[in-house]
């Protein structure tokens, strides 16, 4: 029920805008669109997974509301962040005769989020956009924070834009249809966040293993409004990653991203990779001095316990060492790290000895 | 000279930007960019036709001063601002590894503007753009305002963002290769920012058609500095044309795009379809008793002395009608007209009958 959905808001100045978090609330989407001003033309962007009942349910509810609304669905998968299907969304909001007033609304995970958002970004130079994000990754993570791309073939999120949304909705109870693999690699972002910002929360974690994995809907509303409070944060002190501060977000990254593409694609999701690298990140604070094995072994708990692998994946360590050195996170070759010294605290440490990396790839 | 630049803030809080225009500076661009940030890496987009001198020298005078330097050219004309030639640009600033430190460097006209400016809005989620404009239309007007776009094939500019450059460097001696008619459409635009905003500057160019026709280097540094002075006062108002003052700009171009279009591609340029729309508007705006005839044979003796058209083409009158209801900037097919109801101001007037409109065709 939207009463008592929990309010996030992200204040970015006069882009200020709310994340508003609740359960089988799709219902009641057009009276926050409403709220953040006149509707009466919206496309809504979504793929073919979650069209049927999501995207439909939000349209129904715009429609019902007088907002007249068409729903153009993508094909599902990373492949459609891609120029053509730019081209394609670009053409479908002309011959639905978009304009400045017009809206674009994203139903769906992060590359449905990530492609309308860049649309709304770039069509008329810009119409405003809303986000119902439907897997846990997007509503903790990507719908935040106002990134938008597409991808080019040898380059994720290579074209973008920063583009704040008007609004987030969010409902929990989306997640019941998420498969066990995706909502899982979710958890891995969610744990994340209590490392690198908020020992509270990991406690609460710890506390709530059972409800999380159940997909309780009241756990799952504080975990997600939790996450986004936290992720708001640190874009509102950097919004454009210019500072650094963002960077923090990455905790887990640098090591996860070499597993997610040397394990070949779709093999290893990017929550799991970040849950993995997690673990490698704290081996490395350890080996550092920066924390004791205890820290070390209870965040490899908690994510075991939420069902996150763990372990590194099976791939010579100097493959792994090559793919870190061409992360674009890595400055001028330099291993760079995001490595926690405290439950709830991470400093990024530059210029890594790299015999204390593969050290740490091995537990 | 560098040295006797005429700056132009544009005050956009942190987005400010300065415009600096001379005469045969090109060679001190290096200082001008370095003065606003570190860079070591640019790539210069430009066409075949400004190539060689001007991006060379840019590309030159950049490289003597550490700056990495590359050129990429396009096809000059409006077909360039295709999603294919943006694709072929984001693929070449990824070949040329580009990262969010590089620059882009437009120089040439509003069609490498307009495309460049989009290219350097959406690579990496926005490099720092600057912009070198070569023909006189984009000196005064499209190189000012932060506006970016490519075209779909069926609506023109409909793809883009708001994206203001780090910088602007204008070299009028740049203007003595410009094609005369495409020189002399520039000037449609310069007379109108002295109808729409000021008075003075319109006695100025009275008292300077010799020197402005005969492209005097310094009559023209002081006319273009002028004008972006005079679009930067709208644009700091309004950015992103949400209050409607930007509009003003829009004199005699409601008129001047119908012209345009039912001209056919290539035979009435831009300016010289704003210059013959803003004489239909001075009559229109006599008939509606906003000015009386002097004003209107004033402003058309201006034109005429510069060069520029100021009869009405033989074209029906229904299907300029037809063509103007389906402007962009027409409000639910009412026809708005920005009219002047003295020298130097102008107002959005909507409404307005349309057998006026008919006999303002006619003299």
């Amino acid at each position: 029920m939207s009463q008592s959905n929990q309010i996030v808001r992200v204040a970015l100045g006069a882009r200020s805008y709310d994340i508003s978090v609740g359960a089988n609330n799709l219902d009641q989407f057009a009276g926050f669109v409403l709220g953040c001003g006149p509707a009466n033309h919206a496309v809504i962007v979504t793929d073919e997974n979650v069209q049927r009942p999501y995207a439909m349910e939000v349209a129904e509810c715009l429609g019902g509301d007088g907002v007249e609304t068409a729903v153009v669905a993508i094909e599902p998968g990373e492949e459609s962040k891609s120029i053509e299907m730019a081209s394609n969304l670009w053409q479908a909001l002309l011959d639905l005769h978009a304009d400045r007033k017009s809206l674009v609304v994203a139903v769906g995970g992060g590359v449905v989020g990530d492609l309308a958002g860049f649309i709304a970004a770039t069509y008329a130079r810009g119409l405003r956009f809303f986000q119902v994000p439907t897997t846990l990754l997007a509503q903790v993570d990507s719908s935040v924070g106002g990134k938008t791309a597409i991808d080019l073939p040898a380059a994720k999120n290579i074209i973008g834009a920063f583009y704040q949304p008007s609004g987030v909705w969010i409902d929990a109870a989306t997640l019941a249809s998420l498969p066990e693999k995706e909502y899982r690699a979710g958890l891995g972002e969610v744990v994340k966040y209590g490392v690198i910002l908020d020992a509270d929360f990991f406690v609460f974690l710890e506390n709530n293993v059972d409800a999380i994995v159940g997909r309780d809907a009241d756990a799952l509303t504080e975990v997600i409004a939790r996450c986004c409070r936290l992720k708001a944060d640190v874009v509102e002190k950097d919004e454009r990653e210019e500072t650094g501060l963002r960077a923090v977000l990455n905790y887990g990254h640098t090591f996860g991203h070499a597993f997610e593409t040397l394990s070949g694609y779709g093999n290893l999701l990017h929550g799991e990779g970040v849950a993995i690298g997690m673990c490698c990140a704290a081996r490395l604070a350890a080996r550092l001095g920066r924390v004791d094995e205890a820290f070390v072994s209870r965040q490899r708990k908690l994510l075991e316990a939420l069902g996150l692998p763990v372990a590194t994946p099976d791939i010579p360590a100097e493959k792994i060492l090559e793919s870190m050195r061409h992360d674009k996170k890595t400055a001028f070759g330099k291993l760079r790290f995001v490595l926690p010294d405290r439950l709830g605290h991470v400093e990024l440490v530059g210029d890594v000895n790299e015999d204390d990396v593969v050290a740490a790839l091995k537990e």
